[in-house]
């Protein structure tokens, strides 16, 4: 609020001299920051809080514009030059700019605002009703009320939440980190440019379009930074130079044309999800490998410094399987962060009639199966979709595209209905660009200050951005700069952010708004 | 009615010769029985429209209890010995006991009077008020009043009403049997038993308690009759010597112990769905048999007289296949009636995380199957669940009864909870016992006095019902004789029976009361 208006011109008529970008370190942004959210961590909480009761599930666009709304009033309150991008049918794209005096630079920070749908009978609390918990759920955390101003507030604290990770945290430090270096009137480094996405959830289907047609907003940015994602598992922060590509398929195999019962057709009526489990188990080797023909071949190689990067990565397969359950891991318990740079194929869920309570003696007329699909460099996503389609050909299926009728039942025995996703391919920056060493050093100084401790540098991360239409199309490279536990319960029930990862966000943001 | 005077003496006092059994043949009972209905149609609808004008959901257990008092006197006055049998908490069994003078034979004759759930918003009209159309719905029946006496009546009306059919159609039919015989003064060949059970359609869990406790009531019984269920899809009359036994097993397989982000984790976290995918492979050879060992080791081997009546079963499996939409069936094309006298290990439902629009890119923490077992002669619940989880056991999976602690996930790369359903054994009745022959030869006379045509004989039934408490249990064989056209919409909204099932309803209980 103080920045907008010392930008604005009205402070500095009245005297006021703002600190020259030159002046400031990363060291110096971290220390503002962390002193500002110790001073302001209740008010900060409440103003998150607020942020996170806004519904934003991306299908729904009333929703999500309410938060581009919220968001953009957020942004121009902070000084900066805000407006909603729009294409048409698309939630819009939240842009603000934030020029600093005699920057060098242009920083542009990613965030998405929408987030993963919520089921609310899935949830232990609703969704979009913040509660804050004395620590994980699992771990015994109880619900306590939002501290009032002044109260102490543990790290240890989790704020349970639809985005509240995943990723609504960026923009919950943002604000403050804003508002710290505004309070001591001192400028960023670098020219801000502010991107919020709405629709990142659902695949970011117009990204591409928007940024063709806003070129000219985005045209003299340097760097991307991505603010989304967890943190290493070991509760280090991490810094990842690549992300996986995305897409998928849903599968939905044809039993008899009406559910029919069990006792009077069972052995005679073919079971869909018999026919579905068989497919399924066609497509894994024992161990988990893919053994889809061909899905592996266009892997592209990793350079010297990845390599290296890998190299010096924590051993905490080990605890991740400890803390997961996991007697074992797939490929033969080979290194989380290696396993993350081979494409994926996973079962993410199953459909056929009911289980548990509401099971029935039936023959179910149809059984689904999600897959997803996990794409690094060199994998072409519709490419990747075709091999499966060919391996289910393989098995015997025919393949259609809209609900069968009863001439193309009666025609085929093993039927199954194909819906491919959209999707994305993977994208990867190079470890040893200038810029990316300033940025790890950022995220070390924040780490300190935070106490979450020294940062790890990831070749690629698991998860998926669409990073490609930036470093592919703008050639503008990309950093990935996550924020978030990473036991968040990102995408399922009861997402949650720990506190402490808000704190090292503000403390981080602080840093690379002001780095050399 | 008036045979109920003439039991109770009066009638004898009155000077009225009561035939002698030997002297009825099961064509005397039909020609009576069919006169009788034929002179009376217009007053037996009206009477058992006011009998489906009870509401008869077996949760509710004043209203079953005010069919069951309707009932007890209905029996009472055509002269049977009428109480309810009392359990507590679970609705009254009516018993009736009509001793026939030199009956040398005990015929129980089984009927539940309780019904499905009825939702009234998914009926065209309120399931507990009758209303005639003049044919199916479907066939562009409409509605007409209820005949006047003397007014003709068309066999294919159908009265539309919950229970019309499954199951008090044939309480419909047996008092114009029983006043039939009582008309002409005729008793019948054997002594009766009426037991009329009111939660069958809740699973009977008092069934067995029941004949525990009035075990004395019915030691001298001989053959049950179920008058329960539909006759052939051809519309022709059915009896059926067997049904399979049922039970099950719920299956839920473990992954990590929380849900994880498919991109941060996808390829090195076990998917469950893919390990449950490929146990449920496992248990299947390509053609649907079940590649349990020891699955069908027990299974009792068919006599001369069941293989002929296969072999004389009408082919209409083509018509089925093309009805349902389906290439194929199970077997490599065998008979339907064939693999009904097989057990049947079905996948009833599938459910991991969530498919379609509520898909989310996770990795879920546990995928289930419910799987459904259903059983015939010679086959143990418990030992059929033993089997499958032998084979469970025989895929490297660890079985546990209870949601697994952390530890025990750590222990068991491949972790499954087993839930075994309850469930009872199948029961059949040879086909070359004197009694089948008898009732075969009722139900061919009032299969061709009513125009229903020659009865289909059928070794086993493929759905399940507890005989085997009275045919293994109390040694007292049963056969199952239903009634009801196939197309009656049984357990659904719009249940309806057509009348010419009724009149041959009557007519065979003329036939099997007077049978020699």
């Amino acid at each position: 609020m103080r920045l907008a208006r010392a930008l604005r011109g009205g402070a500095l008529a009245a005297g006021l001299v703002l600190v020259a970008p030159a002046a400031a370190s990363a060291t110096d942004g971290v220390a503002l920051a962390h002193a500002y959210r110790e001073r302001h961590a209740a008010r900060i909480l409440r103003e998150y809080a607020d942020l996170l009761r806004l519904p934003n599930v991306a299908a729904n666009l009333a929703d999500v514009r309410r938060v581009a709304e919220t968001l953009r009033d957020r942004l121009a309150a902070h000084g900066a030059a805000a407006e909603l991008l729009e294409l048409d049918g698309a939630p819009p794209v939240v842009f603000g700019r934030l020029d600093a005096p005699g920057a060098t630079r242009t920083l542009a920070l990613y965030v998405h605002y929408d987030g993963q749908p919520a089921d609310p009978a899935q949830w232990r609390t609703p969704p979009f009703e913040p509660v804050l918990l004395t620590a994980a759920r699992e771990a015994g955390g109880v619900a306590r009320p939002l501290p009032a101003d002044g109260e102490p507030v543990d790290p240890e604290w989790r704020l349970y939440a639809r985005s509240a990770s995943d990723d609504k945290a960026p923009l919950g430090a943002l604000f403050p980190a804003l508002a710290a270096l505004a309070e001591a009137g001192i400028a960023p480094t670098s020219n801000l440019v502010f991107f919020f996405e709405g629709e990142e959830e659902a695949g970011s289907p117009h990204l591409g379009e928007s940024l063709d047609r806003y070129r000219d907003r985005i045209a003299d940015v340097d760097t991307w930074l991505f603010l989304d994602g967890p943190v290493h598992a070991s509760g280090r922060p991490q810094i990842a130079f690549g992300v996986r590509g995305v897409t998928g398929l849903e599968l939905t195999v044809y039993g008899p044309a009406r559910p029919l019962h069990s006792g009077h057709y069972g052995n005679w009526a073919p079971v869909p999800g018999r026919l579905l489990a068989e497919l399924l188990a066609s497509m894994y080797d024992p161990d988990g490998r893919v053994a889809v023909a061909g899905f592996y071949d266009d892997v592209a190689p990793l350079g010297a410094a990845e390599r290296a990067a890998l190299a010096n990565l924590p051993a905490d397969d080990e605890q991740l399987r400890h803390e997961l359950g996991l007697a074992e891991t797939e490929g033969g318990g080979a290194p989380l962060a290696e396993r993350l740079l081979l494409p994926a194929l996973t079962i993410q869920g199953l459909a056929s009639a009911n289980v548990g309570t509401l099971a029935q003696n039936v023959i179910p007329a149809t059984a689904s199966a999600n897959l997803g699909i996990r794409l690094v460099q060199g994998n072409d996503p519709a490419k990747m979709q075709d091999l499966v389609e060919a391996h289910i050909r393989s098995r015997g299926f025919h393949i259609v595209r809209d609900e069968p009728d009863l001439a193309t039942r009666r025609a085929h025995a093993k039927l199954v209905r194909v819906a491919r996703a959209t999707g994305y391919p993977a994208a990867r920056t190079a470890m040893d660009l200038p810029i990316a060493t300033r940025i790890a050093a950022a995220a070390r100084a924040a780490g300190a200050a935070s106490g979450l401790g020294e940062p790890v540098l990831l070749p690629g991360m698991g998860g998926s951005l669409p990073l490609y239409l930036f470093s592919e199309r703008l050639g503008q490279p990309c950093l990935i700069v996550p924020v978030a536990n990473h036991d968040n319960n990102q995408h399922a029930p009861n997402e949650n952010l720990r506190l402490a990862n808000l704190w090292y966000a503000i403390d981080l943001y602080g840093a690379l708004l002001t780095m050399p």
